[in-house]
């Protein structure tokens, strides 16, 4: 099994002492499986209490003996329940009005008063969670390299799509093929979301009108999905030649994942959708010049915004009237919903290895969602793509 | 799509605004989106306001033409922020000092801090989880007749098993097979899991000593994946002859999840796992007919450990010593992870109707695991399978 490497572990949580000092932290409390894999390299059941000063000790339920045969990179404590973890934390010489950071954008109100009445009844409680998203959205050397490895899989797997795409195929035929794929060339399977109730289950792949169809989750496609319990995705629609055929996917190597979208097509598509791809082209090329250290993300927002008006296009841009989301691009890496957001109101500029999906979306109606998406790094001269899919639609003759 | 019959959905909400009113709760205020679908038939971003009286609404951030166009049991607001969201309650008439009941198990603890300051000003809050879970794990017969389906399914994919079993195919590659199977099958996809950071793609496929590897999630098996990322399922190991070959998989339809374990080898197995094995039929001839009404779950685990213990092999069962998970079954339905549990403490005597994955697992050094598992129901007269895949461990020739 491939190990993150010691010293980026020991780099990150070096950079997250800093910043605890910054914002007077005297502990973090990390227990959320992400941000534990981030600084300790594995996933435990339990918690990496990190000083602001001094070694942070990896505190564990479970498992015991996986771990005592990988390795840890910071010492292991076990502890059963909240009194032994109280006494952990005692001995790490934490006084008695210790400032707090927990992960308060993940962590259940259950365990966070829990863990306030037996673990920190005198201390004030402070949320973590935006020093970890800003620390996270800038990658290292490292992180790009799991990524554009993430990126491989899933250029490889769509190798099988324009085979296998013909007239009356289902969408989730062509989206459990994909999978297959993926899954065989090393796809770790569960990629993880970070907001409360964001799931995803590798993407999308729509065609024609589902493509229309916003889901309940904060992203521009949605679809049907095969149940009403998990209303997104790919469902029995039969592809058709003409529509637009969309596979909006996640891939996901050795935690690290990146998001593409690709589109194809039986035959033909309408006049309307090449001009709208048009003008997704246009918008990328502004997107790769633009998208360079320093410039903040809500000022590039709203240009793409007025060239996509310039075109007389809005309404149906990033979704359909009320339905639109509010954003063109997200950062990914352990989590599909990483910062930054390309937005009207992010408040971060951008930097050199933040790493963002870039995904301009039309939804034109009666014809479907004509868009595309790549997943990319800002460096000073703009954006270097990380996914390596050919673009463009991909017309299949029938 | 398959709809929820309304008068299931009423009936839901009607036992809820019961159990509000026993637990002198005014209102429930359901966010989750299984808890969403459970009491709606449908997934959206936003909240089922519930009243201990008078008719719940639907309060949605997303999305507004889907939820048109299906249909709501519930009226239907919409809102865009908290001031909004406060307003429609109000309007619900609530009295300032009513008590708010919030899914306080999965609800994040900024959302719950939010919520507590921008909506809930001045009303005291409870958790509502238990109320939800606790009804939950007694099953309908429209629910059963799911599970029922998802079992079908999850059978018919584990039908390609023996003829692609052969040494030297990977973990990976038939896990990958079986999903696929799944998938085109119907399987939803994303199968829901309550508890917070307990992660599961499908389950595990493993063979011999994969099957020894504790994960960090409260599961008898782990595996260690294919990262340490995600360090669980499925690996890059070969299969061996002579070894255990085990798949223990979900699969989810309307929502519903059925859990079942399987068996095979290749060639043969050593005698001590047949022994283990045989011990494994025992303990299912034991629950089968002593799960029944009116059991409480700890009485049931005793009586299986001390059967296991008469074998000399409680230090090997439902893991490795200190590494062992201390129940033996747990209910599935909506969620991989429900009410009751088969340990010593769950507080709640079976009943009928209750639906329990029951997997009774020995984890034999340097062999393997060697185990069980099956979904049932719990009638007068003990369990009622709903998993259909023929029991035993499956040889295949060599």
């Amino acid at each position: 099994m491939e190990k993150v490497p010691v010293p980026e572990i020991e780099a990150r949580v070096a950079h997250l002492q800093r910043q605890l000092e910054k914002h007077n932290l005297d502990l973090a409390l990390i227990g959320q499986n992400t941000d534990l894999f981030y600084y300790t390299g594995t996933v435990v059941d339990g918690f990496l209490a990190v000083p602001a000063q001094g070694q942070p000790q990896l505190l564990v339920r479970r498992p015991r003996q996986r771990l005592a045969t990988e390795g840890s990179v910071w010492p292991v404590k076990h502890f059963k329940n909240f009194k032994d973890l109280r006494q952990l934390l005692e001995k790490l010489g934490l006084p008695r009005q210790a400032r707090v950071g927990l992960e308060l954008d993940v962590l259940p109100a259950a365990l966070y008063l829990k863990l306030g009445q037996q673990v920190f009844p005198s201390h004030p409680i402070k949320d973590l969670s935006t020093i970890i998203r800003c620390q996270r959205m800038v990658k290292s050397a490292y992180e790009i390299e799991q990524l554009q490895r993430a990126a491989a899989i899933l250029d490889q797997a769509l190798e099988v799509v324009v085979d296998l795409l013909r007239p009356g195929m289902t969408e989730l035929e062509l989206d459990a093929a994909v999978i297959y794929h993926l899954r065989r060339l090393g796809d770790q399977g569960q990629a993880r979301i970070r907001r409360w109730n964001l799931e995803l289950f590798f993407g999308h792949v729509l065609s024609g009108t589902s493509g229309l169809k916003a889901a309940y989750t904060d992203t521009p496609s949605g679809g049907s999905g095969v149940s009403l319990a998990f209303p997104q995705g790919a469902s029995s629609k039969p592809l058709v030649p003409g529509e637009p055929i969309s596979i909006d996917f996640l891939a996901c190597v050795n935690g690290y994942i990146v998001d593409q979208t690709r589109m194809y097509a039986l035959g033909w598509l309408p006049d309307e959708a090449w001009e709208a791809f048009a003008v997704v082209e246009d918008l990328y090329r502004m997107f790769a010049v633009e998208a360079r250290p320093g410039v903040m993300p809500g000022d590039l927002y709203h240009r793409l915004c007025e060239a996509v008006q310039a075109q007389g296009r809005q309404d149906y841009f990033m979704g359909i009237g009320r339905e639109r989301v509010r954003f063109i691009g997200h950062g990914v890496g352990l989590e599909a919903d990483e910062f930054p957001l390309l937005s009207a109101h992010f408040p971060h500029a951008l930097e050199t290895d933040m790493v963002m999906a870039f995904e301009p979306k039309f939804f034109l109606p009666e014809i479907g969602m004509i868009g595309q998406e790549d997943t990319g790094r800002i460096t000073p001269h703009g954006i270097e793509w990380l996914t390596i899919t050919p673009p463009g639609i991909l017309v299949k003759p029938i």
